[in-house]
């Protein structure tokens, strides 16, 4: 997925005095008002900028005629990974990216987008749902003065893109390949030269042997990068990233002043929003998937016992290193590994023993 | 899940012309409406009447005072499995349940539930949103006079319960069993004498030996259902039912008189139920499964190859039969099959895989 290392740029923090004295917060607003909407996106990137645009469009028309919302692709009113503090200091109004690129401001943001060997698409929907996660989600960027929403996912990413088969651990020593966030970490830790460059930098960089092989989403999204042309093996499962969700976050000032309708509709939407981003990975993902193994002779491969045992190991280390860096993270990851416990077993019972069983050689 | 046989009533698609007299048809409806929805569910049944409730009161929240929705549950206004019927001749405006209850009227109408060995829930919204499913659906109930939408899923629901480990093929032969519709007809075809019965029924039929075993839906409902107390056999995986959507459907004549902004209310209030109800069941489920095995000493058990290999077999040949039956069935059955085809090479790579690694024994 499209991220790169956290953001430099001083404590978010402090964004809440200025969006305050910013903005007016009458009790109901009535006026007509217009937002800006800024994403780490092209604003026609699939899934994601037309999801978000889809949602303006809906905040729109769903405040008869209150709320106009302009929307500005990554780069148009801030660059792509500035999108947070342009929110949380009131600059723009909301923002449409994913909340791991913040990790800078709190670890515990990773778990709001997802990390290595933790919840699916399905799950981490539950999580924040019904399990606990949105509170926590609510807490920590408050102290960035914002309101978050889960906005869609990606699913199960693939493990990625390699000039060269990966047989084993000794494969990953010195291998320069792209990966950022908590899953690049993770293969650092097994021996992997873990390099990050933004999207389009990759093929390139492909191209001239500058790294051996990349991270980057699923087939509907690799297939349009063209990674196929010049690497071969594509990697699975994806356990780096095993179902990235998107955010939605609203300076806070701006929230508290909406209507409670007006709030219901926005939360509605983004509800939507995650049903539809999540089902349109799944539908493109499977004819993608298709063409590049049919149409482009890439060769599917499964990464090792062993090293996907050795990547646990490292993912569980990783994590608990980064509960231990701040009191939020430490809690929200406390709430997260005690879902994730349960939902592993019926995850198991359920959906992944009828995935088994349905490829059994019956006639359908 | 909560179904019985075919409804008889006499042809529904006849209440096309009813309806269209019943109802005056404004280029757009300005003045303020009552709309009836009736439902096949207790109204506070967790997740799916609590969920109509929801879509309920978001509807009138959203149309500015403009529309107000009296809700009925089963059996209030119409008896639980006649809301097709009293939506589709306008006794109602828009009914909550499952299409496969009203496979009498046509077999493609499993399809818009769940199949035996079809569909899990997410690929279930990804063909219904993104692979063409919506728009036959459409065609389907339009038919009869409606305007069908996706509005929640149960996930992969649970085997059954017996009171004896079913170990062979020979175990199921006269073992009588209560299961409905489709996923009935493929227990029937290994042997086994299936019965349907309501809800209320199967505990005590349980209690008296007259069953020996049923399905219902997974460890959420079926924990309160109380089963547990009876039978301590619980088997997985639910092939019969493996992601079983539910459906909101509105009279025809009533949505076309709606405005297009009531009209995109309803479509994205819908899609959020689906995000909804889904993580409600996956949240709960988890909790549920523990909750039976840990205080309850259920004991779970998985079907042996050879079962799966045979219900397998009787599924694609119930499915096939079923997809003869009339023209719509056939399209729709092939639309179905052509991208289960597809998603389930990506189900595999991507979720199933991950799954299966993540249960490896690293520390986490």
């Amino acid at each position: 997925m499209k991220r790169r290392e956290f953001l430099k740029s001083a404590g978010g923090a402090t964004g809440a005095a200025v969006a305050a004295t910013a903005l007016a917060k009458p009790a109901i607003a009535q006026s007509k008002r217009e937002l800006k909407m800024v994403m780490t996106w092209p604003k026609n990137l699939p899934a994601l900028g037309v999801g978000a645009q889809r949602l303006a469009r809906r905040i729109e028309q769903f405040s008869d005629g209150q709320l106009t919302v302009k929307v500005y692709g990554g780069g148009e009113l801030v660059p792509p990974f500035e999108v947070f503090d342009a929110v949380s200091g009131g600059t723009a109004d909301m923002y449409h990216s994913a909340s791991y690129y913040f990790q800078g401001k709190s670890q515990a943001f990773n778990f709001f987008t997802t990390v290595p060997y933790g919840l699916t698409a399905s799950e981490a929907t539950a999580w924040v749902r019904f399990g606990g996660g949105q509170e926590l989600w609510d807490e920590l960027s408050a102290g960035f003065n914002m309101k978050p929403f889960l906005v869609g996912n990606t699913g199960v990413q693939m493990g990625g893109w390699f000039a060269k088969e990966i047989q084993s651990l000794d494969d990953f020593k010195g291998l320069k390949f792209r990966a950022p966030g908590l899953g690049g970490e993770v293969f650092r830790q097994v021996g992997v030269a873990v390099t990050n460059l933004p999207p389009a930098e990759i093929l390139p960089a492909l191209q001239s042997g500058a790294i051996d092989g990349t991270e980057w989403v699923s087939p509907y999204s690799d297939l349009s990068f063209g990674f196929y042309k010049v690497v071969k093996y594509y990697y699975y499962p994806g356990i780096h990233e095993p179902g990235s969700m998107l955010d939605f976050s609203v300076n806070l000032d701006v929230w508290n002043s909406l209507t409670e309708t007006q709030q219901e509709v926005i939360r509605a939407a983004t509800e939507a929003e995650n049903d539809l981003v999540f089902a349109e990975f799944n539908a493109r993902n499977s004819q993608a998937l298709d063409s590049l193994i049919n149409e482009h002779g890439v060769q599917l491969r499964q990464f090792s016992k062993d090293i996907l045992q050795a990547l646990g190991e490292a993912a569980g280390k990783v994590l608990a290193e980064a509960a231990a860096s701040d009191d939020i993270t430490r809690r929200v990851y406390e709430s997260y590994i005690g879902f994730r416990k349960n939902a592993l077993r019926w995850s198991r019972y359920g959906e992944q023993e009828f995935l088994q069983a349905r490829l059994l050689p019956f006639k359908y």
